[in-house]
């Protein structure tokens, strides 16, 4: 067991969070916000490795939905957190001996931390992705073999839904309008399941991760070492099938945005020169899918890339990018528990309309400072 | 109790729910063949008075949800029936003991008579508006305390959501959207109440009523006499507060549909002689809710107006009116319960957008035949 009592502790999880969160998964600030609070207020985070569970006990996730922007703009109410918990047991007939997220990358790292430590529930060190995705069914959770849905949802105003859907992409459709329908953004339990299946399905150490990667850019900064230097340090762990690397450095040359569907769709340009053309690509659908280097793809989705600002190693969301900035991407393989073949039909490549088979980081690139 | 048990009644019964429907409440159509098949399997629809209920029954309303367009494509489902009524007694706790409607016009008329016929659960005499009106809120168990949800909804794939919402009209959000992301028709369960709620609230003998306005209307056909003078007769009851009028008689000039903001809008206009400006007409948001007469109203929403054929008075739906047919217009007000003050903040004039006040068919038309 882990306990995260300090601020800087929040502040950092929140740091790596947003990296994790690969450009989208939503600003972790409110919800940072709620936990520094329930520090001041005398309570702490409870966070346990999956392994500590018994195999039966009933572990459920909890996750904010809504556009991010609404997100933004929400106090996490603990009334709503806590009645959702409540509803959640009487519903599934359990009580609820731990949380998980189902998203560590943005702002549902830090939900299931903020009902968790106000309830007193600990959180399973991992969740269903490593990383950021805008579906219910793109998770290690679904993928192999437990549903998000028999879910609950709650709002503010305690409007109360109960979803038991057929498969999570029905789940998904039927959650994300019901969302929409009050107008605002929602708070879910999702993926009820045993101690056994949080040790099998989850991507493991992930509040851990972002705890370490946060502290590794501060601390960088603070002994004005090279911040991406140290993070790769960090994350390269090729016995573990995790591989990282810069894949870039340079200055945005061109970003565009646009909303339709309902996801984020743009694309960032970056040069390493000046005047020439661009030589670098990012493509984003809420996430930053696929990097490439004179049109050749150095890394594509489940592996993550992320953008940091290059002084400051700060990790950038998508609407942080703009004109002028100086930026360094990074490409980091996901855990190999997301790039099986089963994994990749939900979310590999095609399934966002990218036409590659996947390869990995460690196959497509080298790092570029070498 | 009653007992409908042959294939007349039920065609009796459906062109009398499209008279109720004025103009919309969608095509009765697959809940009638859904109804007969019922019988010609042994099976038949027990029809009851409130007041033979015990006030503490548990009594339960069965709606389809969905565009008409969609319902009328739409087979009704055994197994998604009897599933709906099992979820349902699960989840509210209870065994249901009878069965009523929310909106006696159109469509769901059939629904509560179809599962009552299949499962051996009596329907009340009755329904929560004694016309169609789109809105879960729009009902007279709802104005009058008897809220729309908790609600359990069902589509044929076996997916199953439960609504607890602070509001009907919030609910109705949420259901529409609901059924919205399962792209296509689902069934619901709404507004459970006590047997005393049920005798309290309803628009009373709105079955019955049916089955007359249908009968009434073949036996005039048959007999060649004046159908409308037939029905006429039936409706009108001053003692009990119902009046009804022959409101025009003419052919169809002109008709304006559109779709807007899930709204079907139109407006028809109707002209006696020829070649002269159209003397009358009557505006659509889904039903027919406001009749004029050279510009002066003559029956408003709550007050039924119904258009029916000139020759066989078979009534017409919205989508059924076309240019040259010679249509005559009835107006009929509503039952006394739906024209109180509580019930007109909910389902009067101005919540269509028409800018003016309630006023009973009696005091501002004559009969045109007179």
């Amino acid at each position: 067991m882990q306990t995260i009592a300090t601020d800087l502790d929040i502040k950092d999880m929140a740091r790596g969070a947003v990296f994790l969160g690969t450009g989208g998964g939503g600003d972790p600030y409110v919800g940072e916000l709620y936990l520094r609070r329930q520090l001041v207020e005398g309570r702490s985070a409870q966070i346990i490795k999956a392994d500590e569970l018994p195999d039966d006990a009933f572990v459920i996730s909890i996750a904010g939905v809504g556009a991010p922007t609404v997100i933004v703009e929400h106090l996490v109410s603990t009334r709503t957190l806590l009645r959702l918990l409540e509803m959640s047991e009487k519903y599934y007939g359990r009580k609820v001996d731990a949380l998980i997220s189902a998203e560590i990358g943005g702002a549902n790292s830090m939900f299931p931390l903020a009902l968790g430590a106000r309830a007193g529930v600990p959180v399973i060190d991992g969740d269903g992705m490593g990383r950021a995705f805008p579906h219910l069914e793109m998770t290690t959770f679904s993928v192999y073999g437990c549903a998000a849905s028999p879910c609950v949802l709650l709002d503010d105003s305690g409007n109360a839904t109960y979803v038991h859907a057929t498969t999570d992409r029905i789940a998904e459709n039927m959650v994300r309008s019901v969302c929409a329908s009050l107008g605002s953004m929602i708070y879910g339990a999702f993926y009820p399941m045993s101690g056994r299946q949080a040790k099998d399905l989850a991507v493991r150490d992930t509040i851990s991760q972002t705890l370490e990667i946060g502290r590794r850019i501060r601390h960088a900064r603070e002994s004005q070492s090279d911040p991406v230097e140290d993070l790769l340090v960090l994350l390269n762990d090729p016995a573990a099938g995790r591989h990282a690397r810069q894949l870039f450095m340079g200055r945005i040359v061109d970003v565009r945005h646009e909303t339709r569907d309902g996801w984020h769709w743009g694309e960032v340009l970056i040069n390493s020169g000046r005047g020439d053309e661009p030589e670098f690509s990012v493509e984003i659908q809420n996430e930053y899918l696929v990097a490439r280097h004179r049109g050749r793809t150095v890394t594509v989705v489940p592996d993550l890339i992320s953008v940091l600002d290059a002084e400051s190693a700060e990790p950038l969301t998508a609407e942080m990018l703009s004109y002028g900035q100086r930026v360094r991407v990074i490409g980091y393989s996901a855990a190999p528990i997301m790039r099986r073949p089963e994994a990749l039909r939900v979310f590999g490549p095609r399934m966002f309309g990218i036409e590659e088979d996947f390869r990995g980081i460690e196959e497509l690139s080298t790092d570029s400072r070498l």
